[in-house]
This record gives C-alpha cells, sequence and structure tokens, in this order.
C-alpha cells in the first residue's frame, strides 16, 4: 500500500450504525484504511477525539433553478456550494427542473450549463417532471434514469408545476419500472385555491393567512392519495418536507402496513412556527412573514414535538434543508409585487444550506433528541442509499469519497445571516443559538472550510451520476438488497 | 503498527449501515484495520468476495437454567456455545434466574459456576428478577447492574417465576435509576389461567390447545399493560418474543407516540403457525405438537407476513432464538408427564441458538425481505447496544472484537436434526430449506467453526461484563447520545 | 275526535328506540292515536301481535334514469313503485341526474313527467349534480333546494358524471350554505382508468376483472378526500355505497374526530362476493358476473363480517338498495356490448328494491345481528331525517303519514325471480333464504299489498317535497337540534 | 276505554327517536293514549308547546351507601330523591354495596332498609361485588340477577372495594352466563397507589396532586384490560365514568372492531377540569380542590371537547351523575381527616343528582352539541334499557310508566347551591349557567316538582325489579333482539 495523501488522526468516528476511535487515510480522494496508528500521510490533520462524521448530503434543495414569476434564486452554484461547504455539506442535489412545454433532457442539459465550472462542492441531479408527454414517459426519462438522473420530484400543487393524477400515476409506473425514487411534494391544489380565494375575497392577504390557506388537512389529504397511488403501482415514493402530524399519521399508517412509503423533513418544522409568518397586520409581521413563508408552512409548538418524535422514531429517513433562496428586498426578491405584497403573490421558500446540519447536531444530538448515528443517517447516509450515491457517498467506509466533517461541538454561537456565506441577505433561523458547527470540511479529502475560511474552488465539485436507489431499510419492505 | 495476527482478504463486509470491500487486519484479538492491499498477517484467510458479517450476539437462550418441575434443559454450556458456533453465533446471553426465595446473587454466582470452563463462545448474563424483595431492590438489583449484569427479564406469567403488578413497576422503577434494560414477557396470566382451566374441564387437552390457551389478546393486554407502565415509569422496555399483529399494533402505537418501546421477535413466529402444534388428536400430532409447544404460541400464516412487515419496518430491533432446550424423549423432556402428557404439563419451549442466523438470512436477505445491514443489525448491532455490549461486540469496526463470520450463500440445504449441534433430539424447523450457512465463524480472531466441523473449545469463550445498554436508535426518542 | 278511518289494533310496534304494543288509529291517511282499546275504526285490521313498522324509505334507487351508452333500466315508476310496494318499501328516492350540459331545472322536469301518473308509492327526488356551472351553483342548485330537492349526490368517477374535485368544494361549499345534504359516490377515477387499461391489454376482460379494476384501495383514497373536503368546508356529507374495511376505516376516523361524515351500504356489500362476478372465464361465469356488476364491487367473505359490523356499530345510517335495474338479456340491458361483453363495457347496477327489506329483516334482525330498533333505523327513520322527509315520514308516531308495514315473520321462503315484481330478468339474491316477509303494506293507511297481491295504483304515489336534512344524530355533532 | 286520569295537552315530545306533537293521556300511572284531540281527563295539564320528555334515569349514584373512612355520605334516599325529582330524575340506581366479608344478599336487604319507606321517585339498585366468594358466584349472584339486581358494579381500584384481576374474570363469566350488565370502574390501582407514594414522599399532598396520581394512562390501561377480559368472556360491560381521550379511544377501538363495550360519561368531564382540583397551595385552592375531588379526575379543557364529541358520536351510550354526597364541612365530610387533608385522605365523589339534566340540556341540546332525541336516549332511553328497566321506563310510548318532565326552556338561571335540594352543603357547578330547568315533573302521573316547589312525599317511589338488560344497540352487536 502507498503512503497516504493525509491522514486524520485520533478522529472519534460515526456512521449511521457505529462509533469508533480511528486514524483515517486518504489516497486518492478516497479513504483507504482505517486503524489505529496508521503510517504517516504526506499530509496529517489531528482530530483530537472530535467527532469526525461524513459530510452532509443535502437531499433536497434549489440552486439558480429558473423561475417563471419575475423573482430569482439568489444562489447559483457559486455562491450554493460555497455555502453548503461551510456548513459541513459536500454533496447538494439540486433539481433540473422541467418547464412545461420543454424536453426534459434539454432541462438537464440547460442545467448542466448552470453548474458548469461553479461547484465547490459536488453535485448530482434530481429531475422535476412537470410534462409527462408520451416522449417523456416512454423515452426521456428511462434514458435519463439510466444515464444517472434516478430521482425525481413531482409536485401535486403549484400551478406551472403540478401533474394531474393520471400523470402522477403515470410517472409512478415509470418510476416502478426503471427502479427510480420519485420525491412528491403532497399538498391538495385545490383545496389551497379555494381557502386562497376565500381568504382574498376577505381581504385576509397578509403573510400569516399563507398557513390558513394550507392547513394541514391539505398536506394529510395529499399524502393519503400519494400513498393510495404508490400502493396500487407497486413502488416506493419519499413524501418531502412533512411538516405535521397530520401528514405523519398517513406515513406512519403505511410504514405501519408494509408500504415502502419514505418521509423528509427540513429544519423549518422543528424550529419555525406559524407564528412566523407573522401574528398581526403590521409592517414588521409582514417583513418576519415575507421572509418566512414556505409550504408546507410550519405549523404550531406542539407540532414541533410530533416532529422530533417522528424523527427519533425512524418515520422520517432524510433531513433536508430544502433550500429556496430568494432575497428580502429587490424587485427579483420576495416583495417583487410591491410592499404590501398578498400572501400568494410572495415566493414560497426560505435558505437553509448552511445551517442544517448545525442546526440538528446541536438541537438533535446535543440535546439528545436522536443519537450520532441517526444524525449521520438522516443527514447523509440515508440520503446516499436513498439517491443512488452510496457506497461512494455517505458513510465513512473503506473505498468512500473522503467526504468528511470534522465538528467543533465546543462552542456556543448565535446565527446571524452576516456569518453565513449564502447569498440571501437573511436568514430565518437568525437568533438561534447552536452549540456545533463545522472546524473542517473535507471534499475528497481537500479543505473547503477549515477554522471559519472557505477554501474551496468554483469548479472543484464534481457532477456525480447516480446509481439506482438503494433506500435505508429502517422503513423497506419486500424487495431484494 | 505490529503485524497483524490475521487478515481476512477480500472481505464483502456489511454493518449495520454499511456494504464495503476491505481487508481485515486482526490483532490480539480486535479489528486493527480496514483497508485495501493491508500488509501480510501472520495468517490469512481469503474470504475472496463473500460476505464478512459480524459475529451473531443471541440475546435470548435459556442454557443449563435451573427447573423446577422435573424437566432439564438438555443444553448447558458446553453444547449450547458449540451450538452457536456452529451456527454463527459468537456472543449468548442466556439467564442467571432467580429462583424465588433465593438472592440475586446467589443465582449469578451459581450461574457462573455452571458457565465456568464451559463455553466456547463469549456469553454474558441477562437476570431474571421473580423474587424483588427489597433487598434485592435496593441493593443486590443495583449493584449486580453495575458490575455488568445490565439487563433483566422479568414474567407476567408462569407461577414460578410472575411478578405482581406492583412488582412490576417497582424493577422498572429500579432500571429506570440505574439505566438497565428490562425485557418482558408480556402474557396475561389470569387469562391463561382461566382459559386452560376451561379447555381441561372440556377434555381439550391436547398439545395444539395451548394456543387456544393462549390467544392474541393475552398478549396485547399484558403488551399493552406493559407499556403503560414504561410511560409511567419513564423507562425504555424492550417486549420479548412477540407473536403477531394485535402485539405489534401495541407496539407501534407506543413507538409512534415517542415512547421507547423496542421489540424482538423469533423464528418461530416466522416459521411455524399454530398448526404445528397439531392438526387433530392423533400421536403424530401429538408428538409435533409437543415438540413445538412454546409461548406465546405462533400463530396462523397471515400473521407470518405481519412479522415479516414489523421486522422490515422497524419495529422490532431485535432478532433472537429464545432456545430452550428440552429433549423430546426421556424422563425430564417434553413427555415427563408422560406419553399423552396435556398441554400445560408440557415444558414450553424449543430449539434454535444454530439455526437461528442462517434462517434469517435465507428467508430474509436472500428473499428480499430485509437488507444485509437489517441483518446484522437484527442479529448482532443491535443487541450488543441494547444489553451494554457495543462497541466491543456488534460490528465490524476498529478496535471491536473479530467476531466475524464468513457466509457460504451459495448452496442449498435442507435443516435436519443429525447435523446440528445442540444436544436436543429434535429441531422444529426440521425439512426447512435454507441457502445459506457459516463457512467460517471467527470468535476474536479465532476459527470456533470452518467448513463443517466444530473447532472450539470449552472453556475459551469469555464471561464479558455489561455496560449500560445504548439501544439502537431507529426506535429511541427523548434522551441523550 | 271523529271516527277513524282504519284501526290496526294489537300491533307489536317498533320505532327507531321503542317497542311497544298499541292499537293505530289512522285518519286522513295520517297516525292520529296511539292506545289500547282505541275506539273502532270504518275499517280493523288485526296485527295480532306481529311486527308493525315504519314503512321503507328506500334512499338510493334509480328508476327510469336517463342512459347515455345503449343501456335501459328496465324499471320505470311504474315496475318500480310496485315492487317496493311488495317488498315493504313505501318511498322511494330516485334521482333526477342533470345530464352535462343541461340545466338542473330541466333534469328535474323531465324526471317528474317520468314519474307523473306512474308511481304507486310515494316519491321524492334527490338530485345528481353532474354539471356544477355558475348558473347551477349560484342559482338553480339553491332555488331547487329551497323548494323541496334538498339532497344530491355527486360522482367522483364515471366519464358522464364525475366532477373535478374543485367542482366538489365548490357544490359542498353550495350545500353548506343552504343546507343540504350531498351524497358522495366515492372512487377514484384515475386509479379505476389506469387498472382498467392495463386488464384490459393483459386480455384479462371477464366480469371478474371489474373487481380488480377497483379494489378497496380505490375506494378507500375517495373517501378519505371526500372527508378532507367535507372537512374544510365544513358541511355534513353521506358516503354512499360503503363496500368494505377501508373505506370504513376511513369513515371511524372521520367520526372519533368528531367530523359529520355518514355512511350508507347496502344488501350487495352483506350478501354478495367478489366471486359473483365469477370464478373463472367460463360463458356461466361471464352470465353469473355480468348480472352482478356493481360499483363498488363486492368484496370477500370476511369484509361482509366487517360490514355487518359496521352497521351494528352504527358507523353506517342507511341502509338502501342502490337499486339499478339492468335487464341481463336484450340489446340494452347488460350484453349490449355482446356476448362476450368486457367488464368496463357492462352496464353497472344491480336489482334490489324489493329484497332489501326482507333480507335485512331477516338476515339482521332475525339472526341477531342488529335490534329491531336499528332495523327500523336504517331502513326508515334515518332515511326521512337525512334527507328531510321527518316527521311526515319515517315513524310510527302522531301525526306521520300512515306507512305501515305488518311483517310475517313466521315462515322461510327463497328469493326468486318469478315472484318479483320488478321489471328485471334475474335478482341477484336469487336463492338466498329469508324469514320475514311484508304480509301487509299501508301507504298512507291504504293497502298497496297484502297477503301476496299487489294492490297498489299507479298515480297514487305522491311527491313529497323534502324539508332540509336533519341526519340522525348518533354519528352528528356540533349543530343545532 | 275509560276516561283519563290525566292528560297532558299539547305535547311537544321527543322520545330517543322521534320528535312529535301530541296529547298525552295518563291513565293508571301508564301512558294510555297519544293523540290529537284526546278525550278530556279527570286531570289537565297544559303543555302548551313546550318539549315533554321521558323522566331522567340516573344510572349511576350513591345514596346512603355505607362508608368504612369515617365518612358518610350526606344524601340518603329522603334527600337524594328529593334532589332527583327537582332536578327532572324519577328513577335512580344507586348500589348495593357488599362489604368484604358479607354476603351479597346482606348487602341487599341492608340496602332495601335504607330505602324502605324514604324514595319520593323510583328506584332500583345496582349490586356491588366486591368479595366474589364462591358462595356469592354459584349462588348468590344468579339468584339476586333473576330476582331483579341484573347489573353490578366492580371495581379495579379503591383497597376495600377492588378485585384481583382473576376475580373480574370470573364476575364476567357469571354476568355472560346469567346476561346481566357488568359496570367497570376501570383505573389502574397499583399505578396510583406507585404514584400516590412518590407523591406523598414529595410533600406534595394538596388536593391538585389528585390529578397527578390519577393520570389518564391509569384508565386508558385498566380500560384496556377491561375489555381485554369482556372479550375473552365474550360479554357485553359498561365502562362507566370515562374522563377523556385516551380510555375514549381504547372504547372506540373495541367498538370498531364489533365488540359490545358500552361507555358513560358524567357531567364533571364536561363542566369541570383539573383546575377545579386547585392551582396553587392556597387555602382557597384547598377547599375548592377538595370539594371537586372524584375519580378519574378531571382533565384539561381540550379534553372536554373530545369527550363531547364521544357523546355526539355515539361512543357514549349513557350519561350519569355518579352522585356521591360527602359533606365539605364536618368530621364525617371531606375533610374528615383535618383541615389540611392529603389529596388521598380525602373521600372521593361529588353531588350532581339534580343538576344533571338541566346542564345537559343547556349545554348539550340547546348549545346545539347534541340534538333532543340524543339528550333522551343518554339521560333515561339507553339507561332504561341498558339496566333492564326498559320498556316500564325510558320513553313516551304507550304502556310505560307516566314519568314525564315538562321543560321550562326559556329563562336563565345561575346554580346555586342554595337552590338545590340535596343535603350537601356545595355544589361544583355553582355558578354555571343554564338556559333549562324542569317546569314540572311526573311520577307515574304524579307531580313531585313543580314551578319550583318539591311536591313529592317519601315512601312513594317504588322499588323496580330490573328485567335482565337489552343495552342500546347503536354500539351493540352480534345479538339477538
Amino acid at each position: 500500500m502507498d503512503a497516504f495523501d493525509l491522514v486524520v488522526r485520533n478522529a472519534h468516528c460515526a456512521t449511521a450504525a457505529d462509533v469508533f476511535d480511528a486514524d483515517i487515510g486518504i489516497k486518492d480522494g478516497r479513504i483507504a484504511a482505517l486503524g489505529k496508528g496508521l503510517a504517516p500521510g504526506r499530509e496529517e490533520i489531528d482530530a483530537a477525539g472530535r467527532w469526525v462524521l461524513p459530510g452532509g448530503i443535502d437531499g433536497h434543495c434549489h440552486l439558480d433553478q429558473p423561475m417563471n414569476d419575475g423573482s430569482k434564486m439568489a444562489d447559483d452554484f457559486i455562491t450554493g456550494t460555497r455555502s453548503a461547504a461551510c456548513g459541513g455539506t459536500t454533496t447538494v442535489i439540486p433539481f433540473a427542473c422541467q418547464i412545461k412545454g420543454q424536453s426534459l433532457r434539454a432541462a438537464v442539459d440547460d442545467y448542466h450549463r448552470r453548474a458548469h465550472g461553479k461547484a465547490s462542492v459536488d453535485y448530482a441531479f434530481h429531475l422535476i417532471v412537470s410534462d409527462p408527454t408520451p416522449e417523456v414517459l416512454e423515452n426521456e426519462l428511462p434514458a435519463l434514469i439510466r444515464e444517472g438522473y434516478s430521482s425525481f420530484k413531482i409536485y401535486m400543487t403549484y400551478d406551472d408545476l403540478k401533474l394531474a393524477d393520471r400523470q402522477i400515476i403515470d410517472v409512478l409506473a415509470v418510476a416502478r419500472d426503471e427502479g427510480a425514487m420519485v420525491m412528491i411534494h403532497a399538498e391538495n391544489t385545490d383545496c389551497i385555491a379555494w381557502l386562497t380565494e376565500r381568504l382574498i375575497r376577505a381581504g385576509k392577504t397578509a403573510p400569516r393567512y399563507h398557513a390558513a390557506s394550507r392547513p394541514m388537512l391539505v398536506e394529510r389529504e395529499a399524502t393519503h392519495r400519494a400513498i393510495a397511488y404508490a400502493e396500487m403501482v407497486d413502488v416506493p415514493i419519499l413524501i418531502v418536507h412533512v411538516s405535521g402530524h397530520e401528514a405523519i399519521e398517513q406515513i406512519q399508517w403505511a410504514q405501519n402496513h408494509g408500504l415502502r412509503i419514505y418521509g423528509e423533513t427540513c429544519p423549518q418544522y422543528l424550529f419555525l412556527t406559524a407564528d412566523d409568518l407573522g401574528i398581526d397586520d403590521s409592517p414588521s409581521s409582514h417583513e418576519h412573514g415575507a421572509k418566512c413563508i414556505c409550504s408546507p408552512p410550519p405549523r404550531d409548538k406542539a407540532n414541533q414535538q410530533v416532529v422530533w418524535d417522528a424523527l427519533a422514531a425512524g418515520v422520517f429517513q432524510i433531513f433536508s434543508s430544502d433550500h429556496a433562496p430568494f432575497r428580502y428586498a429587490g424587485p427579483d426578491g420576495k416583495l417583487g409585487a410591491g410592499a404590501d405584497a398578498r400572501f400568494d403573490q410572495i415566493p414560497n421558500g426560505i435558505p437553509g444550506l448552511e445551517t442544517r446540519m448545525p442546526l440538528l447536531f446541536s438541537h438533535g444530538v446535543l440535546d439528545g433528541r436522536i443519537d450520532i448515528c441517526q444524525f449521520v443517517a438522516l443527514t447523509s447516509t440515508n440520503v446516499a442509499k436513498t439517491y443512488g450515491l452510496y457506497p461512494r457517498k455517505g458513510s465513512i467506509a473503506i473505498g468512500a469519497d473522503a467526504d468528511l466533517v470534522i465538528w467543533d461541538a465546543g462552542t456556543t454561537r448565535t446565527i446571524c445571516n452576516t456569518d453565513l456565506h449564502h447569498a440571501v441577505d437573511y436568514t430565518p433561523y437568525e437568533g438561534i443559538e447552536v452549540k456545533a458547527w463545522p472546524a473542517l470540511t473535507l471534499l475528497r479529502g481537500t479543505p473547503v472550510w477549515r477554522d471559519g475560511r472557505f477554501l474551496g474552488t468554483a469548479g472543484e465539485g464534481r457532477f456525480q451520476a447516480c446509481a439506482l436507489p438503494a433506500p435505508a431499510r429502517p422503513k423497506f419492505s419486500r424487495e431484494a438488497a
């Protein structure tokens, strides 16, 4: 065995199942050896007994995605991946979004152009299928799945993205035939439209009415429907950004009946509530509310505990940011429709790529709600398995990419947007305390963040073609390994 | 780094979370390094791409346990651990059973004498607490927990073992204060007694009425009650040998509500049905039934699928044999009460130490019901974590004991008692096909089973004092790591 | 008090709550007095201690409804109401069905023409809303509700009838504003279409594949969706012809959460199974299957018990026939598409108006599954209350119409189509034994069926304008009496 | 027909199913005729269109029951039945309580002596079985059931009353054989004892800790256990005084699975909360708390809504007072153990006989949570059916006793203990507004309460022997009528 390029000494490692102390020998960007007293490397880093964990994989984030409503995403692949690296995330999976009328292939090609030469961490693409024409279903989608785009998202709401129910069934059938993973945004679009009309007619247009326009039953119904379609087609699906107990009960029901239904939740459902959408009609409520509008909306305090419990109990397999970066200020931001924009005119989405890992490490692991192995599973291993990046990504194991984070879990800091590296002019988590932050982020053995400084290079992040998914099994039944 | 004592080359390894290919370097009985192209060891074994998994830990088995009804366990630590080794299990955790009136300490001392010099695989002890006097609760139990006996079983039925409800609560309170793990045999003893009396009065005494005397509601009720006590005391518990859907629903309910309720199931609930207790009043039904009597009894075919689903879905964390070895023939065996012994006179229990791992590997992993990581978790990692043996046992990780099994997953064989190494004169799994069997079992780096030959040595197995439990998290909430 | 026109002596009466013995004094077609030893009437009938119950109200039947697929309903108001009278039903509520493009008012006018001068029992109309244009929603529907058409049915499947989801919400909102009752045919149309296409592509076209094209999840999903819409709009709804446990669980969930969700079931789900749709590809299976095709399809044997239990437990408030009369023979019957018509080419529906009451009386009351008061509630009182016919119809109480049935519960007879009075050439219940049949049916005090002879007169049945619904309360919450 | 003794004219009547306007002809204390324009009676009362309802039956109240802890019930049959009459209740069913060691027969004889010549409304007896010796099980209980004591209560807690689990099963088996109805006080006694010890050890002794000593899981567990025993024995049971959602979910589960499990709730769970047990350690909290201590304790505000919903949805069949009358002041009252009595030293129970009907009429019917028929069912008809008093009691029907209440639903009054007629020196409902109160109460045709004056006579109330129960069917399955 040749000399290691780098040895991380005295690492207190965790995987999704194990905790062990070892030196980590890295060669050609991969983990070549684990052991005590490994031979010297060309470079050495002493982890000094600190937690060394697999780099985060953000399985749900939006970067430089074309918008059709006048808004514009503030983060492109340069700023988005920079902020990922600084928060301990070494792989992002944003969305190549098909615009209605466009071919899927064209969407993928366009998105590669947007990413090319800009990423400082590795990246793969989910597809968004918004126009499942026969050509898409029969040719493009199967071909793209085989080429490395093996997961795709579909929407049950949003006028420019949503699929009709029959289309949902048809794309699920393709996923079944090809072995792809389907992510579903589950909210009932007709309920939202009906409630929105009534709210606006009643003059209830402030951001806080966004929550009233999408009560939990809207999410529960769509979740039940998506589960029924998956059951009929006999294909696993992933319900993304699950917000609260009504949808959770549907997912539990399905899992308890042996269905392969997976769930994802996000920081906004653990750290925000509907009050963050505003508590009155004041300008400050409008500002705070506009910044925090996302869908599904955050719910109440009691509900946060339900989401924590479901996270701890294994109902959710994946914890993502759903980073959707719009600036508050400016004509292409949250208030593009005007200073007193109605709730339904404000772009949906909040930033979160950089804060995802520290928030969960602090309030999940260090506060004792989940253990360190669950943290690794939720933020990295399960994501890699679910989207076909495993075993190259997602663990500390022989042969895996040396995407590693050394955590500084000693000091307390307060989240402040001025410390973050995205291009958004606010963070919804402003002021929340965290007790951990990455001290060092390695991408394939190379530091991209160290001691508070971004060291990455645009273009060093590589595109990762995805194999077929092999989702984490804690909630998976009836299929061969 | 010194030379390895042994290197297992080209291992296709799985842990409870990961799959990777590596050489495994072993030194002083522990895993010292993982890597590609490790330096030569004093000995070398080529795994040739076969699965190499952590040695099995059987968290629920009975060996040489004193009986008070005239029956006698056929397996002592010699034959029991031999049969474990041959079936890929490298650690057993039988029970030091307190006889009513006896001190717990005396039970432990006696059981050490029974084990001493006989075991060919490693072992730890669970306690059975049958007489929780103030002395036991205040002094003996806390002291023993701290000395390495950190888990104990209590019974809600069986006249000589069962605790009154207040006693259950009191021992749970000790477990909470000390951080111990309580295993609960959950069947309602009054229901069983009432039904048994009526069956016998009606002349329904054949072995098959054993199932009628313990219907699922008997298990459901006791499971609900145990959960309520654990909830009140705020302590995790493990419901052992869960047989079917009614108890499973109770456990799911608890897990879905954030309670730390764990579950174990056993091969008999996947591979046997109530029909194995006999289908008529013939002598052959009596024989087959007597051999298969265990509690809770196996249920129907539909129920087997429910248990498989719960296994795949993560409702169960542990898969054990509940090996309880009574010979069919002889005065201290199943028919000690006579050739036409009533169902309530036949010792409860079936052997299964040696067949546990091959049955689950074949029908679980190879038939695609669970994946390889789940297999490792259920048979080894979760057991080690739940009973305080982790990280020394339960994984392939730096620093862990080199308890490894190389699996031969190529050929089909039919389970036949003459091929097994226990001292029981039958196996309830006679005739079932398996597609995998251990080719090699290593105990701390030393072969104890290889190519069909037992190579172990009585006395080489070591007692393992247990640290406090840190159960697998997939169903664990609200506690610090 | 003037003399009674008729006194029914020695009646053993039951209402939905009470059982009592009394003479019933009838005057001007109404119940004028109840008591022991009432003064003589101009006519007298001695009930001789037999059960005297309120006349049945069939809240779900189709008569002379225009079809657009070449089929034709065999029963018009003459034969349909005749068969009702002979089976103990004194009020029918068929459907004035809006054809897409047609005004609701035109549909009602047309349906009055079809009924005029033909009915021998009383009748009211439900509307079927298939084309909820703004004119319908804003003007026609509110006006018709106020005029006496206070209940309407909507479909979630069938191409010529089904509403889009937003339309469903809009009609529910009208129902809420006006206090009307909405009946919902809950099956997911996209699932049915997708499954049907696949079955046909696979050559699975026999009638028995009708069941495979509409599995229970199709009904469960639509039921959940309908409940969510009713919850959002805050309006009670009635799920009609519920077939089995998956939909039942959804309704129970809603009722247990305080939602005003009502349920109806029908004889086909108690007395038929999917096997009645054929068990193989033989001509006899095709014939039997074609005759029994209805939607949702009957399920399996175990499911019948679940439906009985839900009936007994109060999950269902209404028991209807869903009489949909197509002849087997002839060009406008079941085989209009040819002798080997595909399952999706065969008109959906079975006859049942005449057999509904005897089947439930025999197998429900006399077999001890429900009590006599439940029978009255399910077949008459609850129907009257739910559809605004109460208190004129639906009970034996002072002031109510003297619609009464004297039951002959002594003798056993076998259902045989030649004994029935509809115009259909078969009954799906052929050969089933019943232990009760009406001896005498009184419509407003006048015999229309007596001792096996139809005595009614076309045109004597009167149209009943419906008041606003006041559904039976056993499952009703949060509203004023 | 002879002349009526009394005619109630223009009554706006409701039964458990029907609403109708009629004159009510009464003869020999019974309802002899219903009709419009009945012949004149010797006496006439004009109800003038007011609600006339069946007299209330309080199926759960304690009067002059011997206590063994130094306390004494303030109400005997004189004051208790007087207060019943004034609140619209015409039949009470208190408990003949077996003291351990006493024969059941002796308890019944003693209780007859206590009742003799004192009651001003009718009465029947439940038994309390506290000592089910073989003699009791085999002889006394079957004999008494047949003699008219066909319902009995058993306790799962209270040291002087509680049965062991095997005893519970044995008495259920007698109930099954004899057709009796078993009422179960379902709280887990070991949980209560354990929690109480810990609270007291921690110095938490104020009345408000009564709630902490009996959390909902204590009730949930015992309810589940009672249901399991009833399921095994195959006998209907009634869970009394159900307090909140955890027990309700168990009952719903049972009802949804076709089990004949009935439920009762009481005013304290609709109108009180745990705050009524005190909010701090002040003397006023101690006083208020001591007055309101009852078991199970009232829960929180959200829970009141759950109980209302379950009442409306038919989960509960019976609404009782659980009147248990202890004076606050005096040595045999709430503070017999001293001014700062610990929560576990204060007699359990609150008065409520007189307020039960007005509270439910006002806040149930008039506030629109239940309808008038449900009110009649819950307070009278279902009680009569469940305890074998029907059809003599419980309805307005030919042949029934003329126990009638004319309601004054026009004016608002505030509940004030000085207006009540029991012998207790407080009411827990002090200050609550009601919008209805009986204007006239008739016992078998004779006024016992009219226009604010008690007109009854001690000794005029008659003992009613109970036939076998025929419980209300809304939740009853699988049995013959």
